[in-house]
């Protein structure tokens, strides 16, 4: 309580309510990815924490920088056990790489500046403080001066040489970026070197953000699915790794092994995910020749489609018609993972993606990047609707912030990825269990739901008014949402 | 998917879905509160129980018997750190008291049935199985026999007699009831010894059900706010916990005590949580030679109230309408608190009590209620808006199984509890923090959400409204939610 009094005699913070905590954490996630700075959490408890968990694993996963500051009981009042008392410590270490809990209120000025350079160590930690009340009440604390993260560490020039040598001497070379090695400015380098040695380029299939459209790379991700992902892999006798992990898939699968590249591939890493590619990728460029290079025209921008929906068409429809420097926030799941195909031609945009796995990021990071590009580029949240109903709430932050964001809910009515999982592990479903699959029993009505929490919405059966509806939505600066029936 | 995929296999497993884990857990801590026996929910990996976990809070702090099943990475496959990948079992113990990961599909069974016991243990525990993926998709498991739980230990005869001597020889004496000290036949006998010995008797704040209503003690809560539980409480010299704890604050204050009971009062404990409190009590009642003695009548039941909803009058309406054996789902939170003076006079109800201090239990538990009661009896979810948001998803639930709740969203659009804990911590709300308890910018429309999910829906602004909504719900089988203006 004191933390949000204080709002009022400290300016400079901006706040954005959000009506659950997951919402919160997965706001902080987006506004990161776009602005490159940490947003600040306000959870209550440890209860409140764990409702924001979920969106801090992905956040943890997509290597985001937030602080999350988690009020607790007052440290005479803990041993009493009251209702809400819970191992919030705990709690917070599942998906925090700093945790601490104040102790001394002349101290917590420099717990929050300990917190705040966790959150901005490259390229993004989450960073916990759990502040007891009675620390908060008290009257001695100190404003501490900022602590400057340390920089990160940079390759050794032997490993760039290594890269090099293996570039040079190597046809089945394979490099493959993640994270920040997915920036406009890796992905020229990268090019560069690609066309000069014949290298292939890849995109991990976990990434946070992708800079795409004209003027970046046409990259395709490794697929999700385990057999194409290590179909794609096989040929590759080494991979260096651009602040990538080594593929593995998202699950495991009976008789299936969890590497999807070569037993015989060579891995090299290049840069690991806390270390800057831009330098490394840099010299290798420097030490191959590699020419400066622009990255080939990706032809002629798509027209929007017509008809009924197909993933394939609704793709080319979003890249006909997405402004310039828009953000995708694309939680299509098992609908959207071909969509890469058909948009390389549309205008430069980033491409956000759900970095963890655990359903309900896309609505919260679309509202949050919409505030941290400061309401200046259009947001397209494509988003499934089973994974939507995690938090659907994000909706109402949107229409109090007057965000420009446009959802189009994929409305299939059923967890269709998980049809997929079954057939992967080898579950043959019977009626009760494809009814738990079932989400159109009764159907949800999206435009509804969202004129409950004040976001206009119209419904679509085709990709004409689909994209007579996106149209609309990019000439109004509020949030809009397209129910699509798929 | 295996688990799931069995549903079809195994017969006798009644399968219900929610749209988001706190949903789930939610449903079966409401399940159990009326059913009395545990319902098991699946969940998603770490981040899935994650979700889940404010209202396994809740649940374990009602002391409810839930068996989670979480499923987790394939052993072979979690050392890759796949995207999923997480400490499920460090979450798992913040919030159970039973908490095994399967290693071996040949003893899965065992583990099941020892996850049921615990479960099972008085007066139940959430007991979380983490089986990865590999051990339930092998062939060996072995179906093992149940394992009873064992039985909630007796309290000692001299306990008793201490208790006896207390409530001959002095005056000033309470008797605190909570848990499973507050059925029916608990209540009987608690007014049999307060009669015979004038001792007081007040249910403890923190409880998760109570029997109330005509044939049960007009029973009060100690208060919520600390001032008035401390005066409530001063001028008792012995407390005889009937399976509750010595009453501390929900939160701690500043120059507050932790404890709510005099300095000098003596504590006794007739029984804890996980003690049967019908033998104490009569053998208690049988060394006072306390008479077995009715309940005295509560008086008339309250007629509908009209006009402007206040608290008092909603509560007497509620009192007025509801049928026989109804259920309230109470998360009311600031509006409540003086509920029950006014609902005495009831016919039999049981009144059901967020327990962990996590909002968001009301709409599930509501639910799960009404599963566990066959939906046979009708539920009242009288259902803060603030909290109201952070497990909506519910209504959808309610809808496809037709349940008999009848929600009553108490619209004031604000998070009034807060401005009252602003004024308890003396800090001084500004302009930034009221507009962060604001939740009328923009309006909710309640009838809207619901409607989105398939629950039919009214707006009520007066007292008659709300009444002639509430006996129209009465008269159907499945759900409505009326929108009340307060």
């Amino acid at each position: 309580m004191h933390f949000v009094a204080a709002l009022d005699q400290v300016p400079g913070m901006k706040c954005i309510l959000g009506l659950q905590e997951n919402i919160v954490t997965g706001m902080a996630d987006g506004y990161y990815r776009i602005a490159r700075k940490p947003a600040c959490t306000l959870l209550h408890c440890g209860p409140g924490l764990a409702n924001g968990m979920a969106n801090l694993h992905n956040a943890r996963r997509a290597r985001s920088g937030i602080i999350n500051i988690v009020g607790d009981q007052a440290t005479f009042h803990r041993p009493f056990d009251a209702p809400l008392t819970a191992d919030t410590d705990s709690m917070a270490r599942t998906v925090s790489q700093w945790v601490q809990t104040s102790t001394r209120s002349d101290e917590l000025g420099r717990d929050a500046s300990m917190a705040v350079r966790a959150a901005k160590t490259y390229p993004g930690q989450i960073a916990t403080l759990i502040v007891p009340a009675d620390i908060s009440w008290e009257e001695a604390a100190v404003v501490s001066e900022p602590i400057a993260p340390a920089p990160p560490p940079a390759t050794d020039f032997n490993v760039i040489e290594v890269a090099a040598n293996i570039l040079r001497n190597n046809n089945n070379v394979l490099i493959l970026l993640a994270g920040t090695g997915l920036s406009t400015q890796a992905q020229l380098l990268a090019w560069q070197i690609a066309n000069a040695t014949g290298a292939a380029v890849l995109a991990d299939y976990v990434i946070p953000s992708i800079a795409r459209g004209r003027g970046r790379m046409q990259l395709e991700r490794v697929p999700y699915s385990n057999t194409s992902a290590i179909k794609t892999l096989e040929r590759y006798e080494h991979i260096i790794l651009v602040n990538a992990k080594a593929p593995v898939g998202f699950f495991g699968y009976p008789g299936m092994p969890s590497r999807q590249y070569s037993a015989r591939a060579q891995v090299h890493v290049l840069t690991r995910a806390d270390q800057d590619p831009i330098l490394a990728l840099q010299e290798l460029a420097k030490i191959l020749d590699a020419p400066a290079i622009d990255i080939p025209d990706p032809g002629p921008r798509p027209l929007p489609s017509k008809g009924s929906p197909t993933a394939e068409k609704l793709a080319q429809t979003v890249a006909a018609l997405m402004p310039e420097h828009a953000i995708i926030s694309d939680e299509s799941i098992s609908y959207g993972r071909d969509f890469y195909r058909f948009t390389h031609a549309a205008p430069p945009h980033d491409w956000l993606h759900l970095a963890g796995g655990a359903i309900g990021d896309g609505m919260p990071v679309a509202t949050g990047a919409a505030i941290g590009a400061g309401k200046q580029r259009r947001v397209i949240n494509i988003q499934a609707d089973g994974s939507a109903m995690y938090s659907l709430q994000s909706l109402w932050t949107q229409a109090r912030e007057k965000l420009p964001v446009t959802t189009i809910i994929l409305n299939n009515s059923k967890y269709n990825i998980l049809i997929g999982e079954y057939e992967n592990v080898g579950a043959a479903p019977g009626a009760t269990a494809m009814s738990m699959l079932d989400i159109g029993n009764p159907n949800l009505s999206w435009v509804k739901l969202a004129n409950g929490m004040g976001v206009e919405a119209a419904k679509a059966t085709t990709l004409e008014q689909c994209a007579d509806l996106m149209q609309n939505s990019f000439k109004n600066t509020g949030p809009f949402l397209i129910e699509l029936m798929i």
